[in-house]
């Protein structure tokens, strides 16, 4: 891929580094690592405030180097690693700043890193002053770049024929796991890379969730406002054995992951007729989504997006039902997608982050009502200079059989 | 389930913790959660040395009242959980030993906790001396029950269902990523829950690896022997596009999930035939584990396994070729599997574990012969009393289609 676009991605992060007076990044993740080099091989991609970064690859070297738009070397022994930097990087080793200056900040994924690798960093660069970079790193992401969007636009197109083939197959008295593995046979086969992934810890994706009725509307750890019934305690979230029947709301929310990148969406399906109070608040999502496409242009706050849902959930008396039921009610309406399902920016409370153009997001207003199921729709956007791109292609309105 | 069996498995952490002087656990991983309580909502389980749990959970409340056997709380606010530890365990509180005796000692898994939760945990129990808990926790989950044996026998009998029908498929011509979508599809229907999980930071499983000829014997990031070339780099491990060929090994490493417990097989299979070296070399691979399985008894070292594995490697003259080629060759034997894929015991040097009753382990020794393919065997055993029981199923020998 082209050098140009790793060579933007890590200006972007480097001009945030010098914000926060950070004198280097150990990049770790595999995912941030790929994101800012083209190869998720194991290692530590060092990235100075300014200047070229260094690729220091323990497994594979070999394929490191052919992926890697950076300069990659084997990583040695870990003992030698702060020698190593020390050694690409002067401005990074023990005194560089002089006597009695400030240390060295070092940054690091504190979201995601775990404390042993975390600790054994700290042994080897024991003169550094450790900060956290995984906001800064997350909103360099945040901004996707037009061969990111065309990713999305494909793994969007590929998740829309697998949902119109399951509507297809649907029949009342199938299990919801016999349509969603339905679902992931389909879109495996068009290159959805077998997992989607998720930055938060302990959260997974299960190719998303696809709940009918009452097991649709089971409260779960899951971060989102309809986890599902899941399978049992062991996955205790997305699909169950239960047989979808005639007339309960279908919630199919379901996603892939082509060349990296994922797309999220939700449709609402009933085989018969739909309650009155369950039809009128899938429509009432309807008219949120409506609403919140009209203030995505940059500039919006994306807490504001959120609050004035919650108003509009609270004006039709769904304030009870809105994104989850209850206790167990998630705080937001939408979340950044890319190379993972939870990316930035947030539309909740407390993310005051103006709508940018390149920001791709998930908007998800949905309504649960407990031992009946959960209804709603998820469209992903993309922003843009003037408004927004709807990247999600599938027919909206509730879908009858 | 039974809650004897979760008193069981809390005690011997508790003993574990005892004789390192720990006064604490804070358990945070879902899969440790799972394993300790039965339910894997997200919150924190309090283990004291001495007496019952307390798992204060963030979300969902009523999901792990319904489902973990320990007593469970609502979290409520994360500021005051410090004071909720107090409450509920005096002898974790602040000065609870006496002025002038050391502080209190918390575990937590490090090896798996991102720094920044650690970091608040820290913040809100700023009294307690931290260390590393994962192993004493990985040690307990080593040995597994009656009731987890079965949940693995189960796996295996799925895995073996789905390798045969997969045989019954394979044609010359289909795609690695074809026939792996088509075994994703009958492991699916039959109950894998959809992931495998694996401990390892930055590590994934995508059921397992199928790759044929060249495409297996590619190097990649992945901790195993033979990762496989993947779909690109965003996924730069197990099936490809790459067509199956006649006359080249197409090495089926693959694994399932069920009611959260993995079984891992490897089989070498090939549509016509097999050049004479690589025949050999996958003999000696049934050769070196049947040596293994004559080692298999209570009391073996596990790196004394590894050694002898590695030594009969060298002496067929495959030395070069013996779990992966070259610089990307791995350093083990075998790994125990459970929840994860990636359990103790790790069957390498710097593992002196004996083998003890209850331990489940993987046993892969293969061959990778660059641009050529990779061959070999792996089977799941348990350790019994006086032996092995072999968890693997499916028909062994080199499979020509």
């Amino acid at each position: 891929m082209d050098r140009m676009e790793y060579k933007q991605r890590l200006g972007r992060l480097q001009q945030k580094m010098q914000a926060q007076h950070i004198d280097g990044f150990v990049v770790t993740q595999n995912v941030d690592l790929y994101y800012l080099t083209g190869s998720m091989q194991t290692g530590y991609l060092i990235v100075p405030a300014e200047g070229e970064p260094l690729f220091l690859v323990r497994r594979s070297v070999v394929r490191a180097q052919q992926e890697a738009s950076a300069v990659v070397e084997p990583l040695g022994s870990f003992r030698t690693f702060g020698e190593r930097v020390a050694a690409a990087f002067p401005q990074l080793a023990r005194g560089a700043k002089g006597e009695g200056r400030p240390s060295i900040r070092l940054a690091a994924e504190f979201d995601v890193l775990p404390v042993q690798l975390y600790q054994r960093l700290q042994h080897v660069m024991p003169h550094a002053e450790w900060v956290d970079g995984s906001i800064i790193i997350r909103e360099t992401r945040m901004i996707k770049s037009s061969r990111e969007l065309a990713c999305i636009r494909e793994a969007a197109r590929v998740i829309d024929a697998a949902f119109e083939e399951a509507l297809e197959r649907l029949q009342p008295g199938m299990t919801e796991l016999e349509v969603m593995a339905g679902i992931e046979y389909f879109i495996r086969r068009q290159g959805h890379i077998g997992t989607m992934r998720m930055r938060g810890y302990n959260q997974e994706v299960i190719t998303g969730m696809l709940g009918a009725g009452a097991a649709a509307a089971e409260p779960t750890y899951f971060d989102g406002p309809a986890g599902g019934q899941g399978l049992g305690p062991a996955v205790p979230q997305s699909v169950s054995r239960r047989p979808i029947g005639r007339d309960e709301p279908i919630l199919m929310d379901i996603g892939c992951c082509i060349e990296g990148y994922v797309i999220d969406q939700t449709r609402t399906v009933v085989i018969g007729n739909l309650a009155e109070d369950l039809a009128a608040a899938y429509e009432t999502s309807e008219r949120i989504i409506r609403s919140v496409e009209s203030m995505l242009t940059p500039g919006t706050s994306c807490e504001q997006m959120y609050a004035d849902s919650l108003q509009m959930a609270h004006e039709a008396g769904l304030g009870d039902h809105y994104m989850g039921y209850g206790d167990d009610q998630v705080k937001f309406l939408g979340h950044g997608i890319g190379l993972e399902i939870d990316e930035l920016p947030v539309l909740a409370r407390g993310f005051r982050y103006p709508l940018e153009p390149g920001m791709v997001i998930a908007i998800e207003p949905k309504f649960t009502f407990p031992q009946r199921g959960v209804v709603g729709i998820e469209n992903s956007y993309a922003v843009t200079d003037s408004g927004f791109e709807k990247l999600t292609v599938s027919r909206e309105g509730l879908i009858r059989l």
